[in-house]
């Protein structure tokens, strides 16, 4: 009736987990579980899609510090990002519990994103239809241990050029980010593309790193949905079996 | 090539998101995105897999209130507790930003678990292999829209008896332990089924809100397994086909 896992000479390795602690200028910012892998990246992306950091300027060194129970991404940051950084803090301290009411929290989490400016992203239906496939070809991490994510960078006429695994589908995206980052190369140029559903949060991470659109595997929520229509982000989800639906700004499409 | 949604009476309709804050004594602990059903479920299990409460007697007040942008679970806690509350956040508030360095943010997201303590649970083979397809007949959302999650209560010999549905699959779990909280049924007497891949934290959650037996669909990190050996909780995953594999304690199982 049941099996026992194989020895584990013989088993499919598990996706491994491993506490980031991400700290600017000797603070603790945020603690998260992720695949260790590509751990710069994925720390310059968060940095990037929470504010933490506003470009690569922004950082005057960086390096990733081995503790006992976890790894830490530690960021020295210049002088004037630190003390914008300190004043923002003590003004948005509210949504993870430092004396903001529900109200004001709830307008802090639901924030506008910026819209995005880029007019000028093609892509063809067959590029679109085929990114599923295109990412499949950088999932090491999926093809070893399965119930891993990806995130790719989708550029018209040249497929799929970069991509990060995580056991989280946030993580995936801000590792994506920050390789985009670090390799100095404008998210604008390109669509995002992802193995998983569509939340809101994950609308607002791509928007605020500047990429115009979207293209999941799986499906939105109504409220991804409205937050791409307001940022002018082409979404395009359902992408199955050589077809896809599009959400919001189809224009881009084609 | 592509499509388009089809129009908005004739087509599936997407999952839904909504903000809500939790606030105790009016300071906000916390602002998520979760699926607007069984709310008062989520609030409670959040408060209590977070720590905010240790049983319903420290509740003196809820109610949900609907703000424009969110709607905000409110919680009155009873005196002592909600000193106690304070307390620890000014020494806990590290993992998010108020001036604990890396080394111990990392302690403290990485603390260990309370061990489980009951012994008494057993599930056979047969009860184990068929909880998803018994927590199936529970996801009536799944079954509108996709892309939701679900966590069930499998008791022995009785089969899936409660569950609930999610876009998050922490938030879904969330909401079956609070579901079992209001319900007054101790979690010790049974199995946590859920629909998705199993993180350390998920392991976390069931185990300090007491119930010893989790099994997921989808596969476990090893961070995952290795905080269910830790905390004396059975951890079975990869439930397929009629067969599942035992990562820890496999005494519970037949």
């Amino acid at each position: 009736m049941y099996q026992s896992p194989p020895s584990p000479g013989t088993r499919r390795p598990l996706p491994q987990e491993v506490a980031v602690a991400i700290t600017c200028n000797g603070t603790t910012q945020a603690v998260m579980m992720a695949t260790p892998q590509d751990l710069a990246d994925f720390a310059h992306g968060f940095a990037l899609s929470e504010g933490l950091i506003r470009y690569l300027g922004d950082v005057e060194e960086f390096e990733l510090v081995e503790h006992p129970k976890g790894i830490e991404a530690r960021f020295w940051l210049a002088p004037a990002q630190a003390k914008a950084l300190g004043a923002r803090r003590r003004i948005m301290a509210g949504p993870v519990g430092c004396g903001l009411c529900g109200i004001d929290s709830l307008d802090e989490a639901m924030r506008e994103v910026p819209a995005v400016k880029d007019e000028a992203l093609r892509l063809s239906g067959e590029e679109i239809a085929s990114a599923p496939e295109a990412l499949r070809a950088f999932q090491p991490l999926h093809d070893a241990s399965r119930g891993v994510h990806a995130a790719g960078f989708l550029q018209p006429g040249a497929g799929v050029t970069l991509a990060r695994e995580d056991v989280g589908r946030h993580n995936a995206l801000d590792k994506l980010t920050g390789a985009l980052l670090l390799a100095g190369t404008a998210p604008s140029g390109g669509a995002v593309v992802i193995t998983s559903r569509v939340s809101i949060d994950l609308v607002q991470k791509v928007a605020l790193a500047g990429s115009p659109m979207l293209i999941a595997v799986s499906t939105p929520t109504q409220a991804a949905v409205d937050a791409a229509e307001g940022a002018g982000l082409t979404l395009i989800a359902r992408v199955r079996g050589g077809g896809f639906e599009v959400f919001s700004h189809r224009y881009r499409v084609g």
